[in-house]
C-alpha cells in the first residue's frame, strides 16, 4: 500500500476495580504496517460487546489469557478485507474474527487466536454474525444442547433472556419442544421474548419476585436452567429444581464487577436433594461444530421461525460507556459497536 | 408373646436451632405390642449415627420426609429377630433396616420405609453392616463410581476422609487405580487413612492450609472431589480443579448446624473455566444395585485389600451426645451406637 492508514485503538490502561472506568482505557493511534506475505488487512465494521470482556480484563488463570496492560482490548468483530497478501482472502471479502477494539486489524490470515473466516453478507444482516450466528449463538446452542440436554416437554429457564445468549437459548429450546421461561429486566424485554421470540413466559426480575414467578410459570419445577447471571437469581432457581435438573453455567454477570467476594449459590444443596447437576461450559470447545449450529439456525431464520435482535451503538470512541450498558442491563438485544459504515 | 417388653425410645422433642441440644430430645418408654400376622419384633443391637440425621430433623422438602415432632428419631440399625409372625424372618435371624433410635422395632416385615433384610453375622463383624456394607458404603461406592466416574490415573480428593463415607470412597478409588488424597482433621486420622487404608496423602485441615496441601499433593489438579463437608474446603478444592473435573455433592457437614445462611461455594465459576461439573446424589436411587457393591467390597475385605474402622459408643441414653461427636469431628471412623450386647 502506498498511502499510510491510521488505526485508532482502545487499549487496556489499568485493571479495573469494580465497574471499568474511563481511566481504565487508553485511546491510541498507530499507522497500519505494510503487509507481509500471507497477511491481510481488515477494516472493522462491527465489534461485539460481551459480558465476558470483563473477565478478560482481570489477571489470573481463566479459560483464556487475560488482556495485558497496554494491549488492544480483545473483541470479536465483523470486517471487510481492504488489502490481502493471502490466497485465503480477497479484497472485498467480509470476515468475522477476533479483531480487537480498533479500526483495523492486520496480521497473518491464519492467526489462530483471531480465527478469521469468511461470512456471507447476503445471507443475513452483518450484525447477526455477532449474535445468533456468532459467539453468543454458539454458546447458547452448544451450552443448551450439549450440557443442558433438553428433552421435549421439559421446562427450560434462561436468565438474561433478552440478551444475546438468552434469545438463542430460548428459541433453540422451543425448537426442541420445551416449555421456555425467560428472566429479564423490565416489561419491554419480557414482552419482546414472549411476543417476538415465542417464549412461553417471562419473569421481570426488576418488578416481580423471581421465586413467585418460577412457582407460577414452572409448576413442575425447572429441568434446565441456563444461567447467565449468577447471584440471587441462581439461588432462586436452585430452590425450584425438578429431579435430575441440569444447570448450565455460562456466565455470572451480576458478579463480574464485585469488589466484595463473589456470592456463591447458598442453595447448592438442592443439587443433592434433586440429584441435579451444575456444569460449566466454554464455547471454544465446540469450534469444530460451529458450522452445524450455523446451518441449523440459518435455516430457521429463513423459515421465519428464529429471530434475533441487536442493539447497535455507533462509534469506536463510545466503547467504554457502551460496555457499561451490559452491566446495567441497558442494552436491549445483542450489544454491537458499529465502528465504520458497511 | 406372654410377657410384656418395655421399649425405650428417643423421640424428637423440638426442631433444633443450630446444634441439637439435650432438650431437643425426649426419652420415652412404651410396651411392645403383640405381633399381628406378618409382623416381626427386632431387638436393636447397633444403630447408625450419621450427619444426614441433622437434615432429617428440619422441616421442609428434602430427599426424605422430615422426622415429625414426637416421632421416634429415624436411624438405620442392625438387630436380631426375637419374635416373628412372618415367613420372611425366623427368630435368631440378624437383620439390617431403619430401626429407629429405640431398643425394639416391631411392625410388618415388608415395611418399605424400614427395608428389613437379612445379614450374615459370620461374614463380617456386625457393625460393618452399618459402615462399608451399609448406607455410608453404598453412598461412597455409587457416588464415586456413578457420579464421579473415576478413570485410572486420575486424582480423587475426599473430605471427611476418616469418616464412614470417606474411608470407602478412598479405598474404592484406589481399587480403580486412582491417586487418592484425603482431607481429615488431625494427625491421627490422617495417619490412619494413609497407613491403614492406603491413601496416597492426607491433608490435616486442622493444622495445615488445605490450599497448600492440594497444591502439593495434586500437582495435576483435582479430577474428582467427593464432598462431604461443604464450606471453605469446597471453595479450596474448586480453586484446584482439573479440566472436566467432577464434584460429587454428598454432604455439607460444615453447614448443617448453621444459624446463619449456608455458605455457598464462591468459587463455583471454576466450573466454567474448567468445564467441570458438580452433581448431587442420594444413595436410595441405587438400592436395586446395593448387592453389587456389597459383593465387590466383601470380596476385597476377604482378600485383605479393604478395611474399615468403626467408633462404637455404648448405650441408647448416649444418643444425644454421641450425635454431636459427628459435628465436632470427634468420632474416628464410622460412628455406631451399641444399644444391646450381641
Amino acid at each position: 500500500m502506498s498511502e499510510s492508514i491510521t488505526n485508532k485503538q482502545v487499549r487496556l490502561a489499568a485493571r479495573p476495580v469494580g465497574l471499568p472506568k474511563q481511566s481504565d482505557w487508553k485511546f491510541t493511534s498507530a499507522t497500519v504496517p505494510d503487509l507481509k506475505e500471507g497477511e491481510v488487512l481488515i477494516k472493522s465494521l462491527y465489534l461485539s460487546l460481551d459480558p465476558a470482556m470483563r473477565g478478560w480484563m482481570n489477571e489470573g488463570r481463566s479459560y483464556i489469557r487475560p488482556v495485558a496492560i497496554d494491549e488492544v482490548m480483545r473483541a470479536g468483530g465483523i470486517g471487510k478485507v481492504v488489502a490481502s497478501r493471502s490466497p485465503r482472502f480477497a479484497v472485498g471479502d467480509h470476515v468475522a474474527g477476533t479483531l480487537g477494539v480498533q479500526e483495523y486489524w492486520s496480521g497473518p490470515a491464519d492467526d489462530r487466536e483471531v480465527a478469521l473466516h469468511k461470512i456471507d453478507p447476503a445471507a443475513v444482516p452483518l450484525p447477526k454474525y455477532l449474535n445468533a450466528l456468532g459467539m453468543p449463538g454458539m454458546t447458547a446452542y452448544f451450552g443448551l444442547l450439549e450440557i443442558g440436554m433438553p428433552r421435549a416437554g421439559e421446562t427450560v429457564v434462561v436468565s438474561g433472556a433478552a440478551g444475546a445468549v438468552g434469545q438463542t437459548v430460548g428459541q433453540v429450546a422451543k425448537h426442541k419442544g420445551c416449555r421456555v421461561v425467560g428472566i429479564a429486566g423490565g416489561k419491554e424485554k419480557c414482552d419482546f421474548v414472549v411476543n417476538e421470540l415465542g417464549f412461553d413466559a417471562c419473569i421481570d426480575y426488576k418488578n416481580e419476585s423471581v421465586r413467585e414467578g418460577l412457582k407460577k410459570h414452572c409448576p413442575k419445577g425447572v429441568d434446565i436452567y441456563f444461567d447467565n447471571v449468577g447471584g440471587e437469581i441462581l439461588d432462586d432457581v436452585l430452590a425450584k429444581l425438578a429431579m435430575k435438573a441440569r444447570i448450565v453455567i455460562c456466565g455470572a454477570i451480576s458478579q463480574y464487577n464485585n469488589t466484595t467476594p463473589v456470592r456463591g449459590p447458598a442453595n447448592y444443596m438442592s443439587l443433592l436433594v434433586n440429584r441435579a447437576r451444575m456444569e460449566g461450559m466454554v464455547v471454544f470447545d465446540y469450534a469444530d461444530r460451529y458450522h452445524v449450529a450455523v446451518a441449523e439456525m440459518s435455516q430457521w431464520m429463513k423459515e421465519g421461525s428464529f429471530r434475533s435482535r441487536e442493539d447497535i451503538v455507533q462509534g469506536l470512541e463510545k466503547f467504554p460507556e457502551a460496555l457499561l450498558m451490559l452491566f446495567e442491563g441497558k442494552n436491549f438485544g445483542k450489544l454491537v459497536l458499529q465502528v465504520a459504515a458497511e
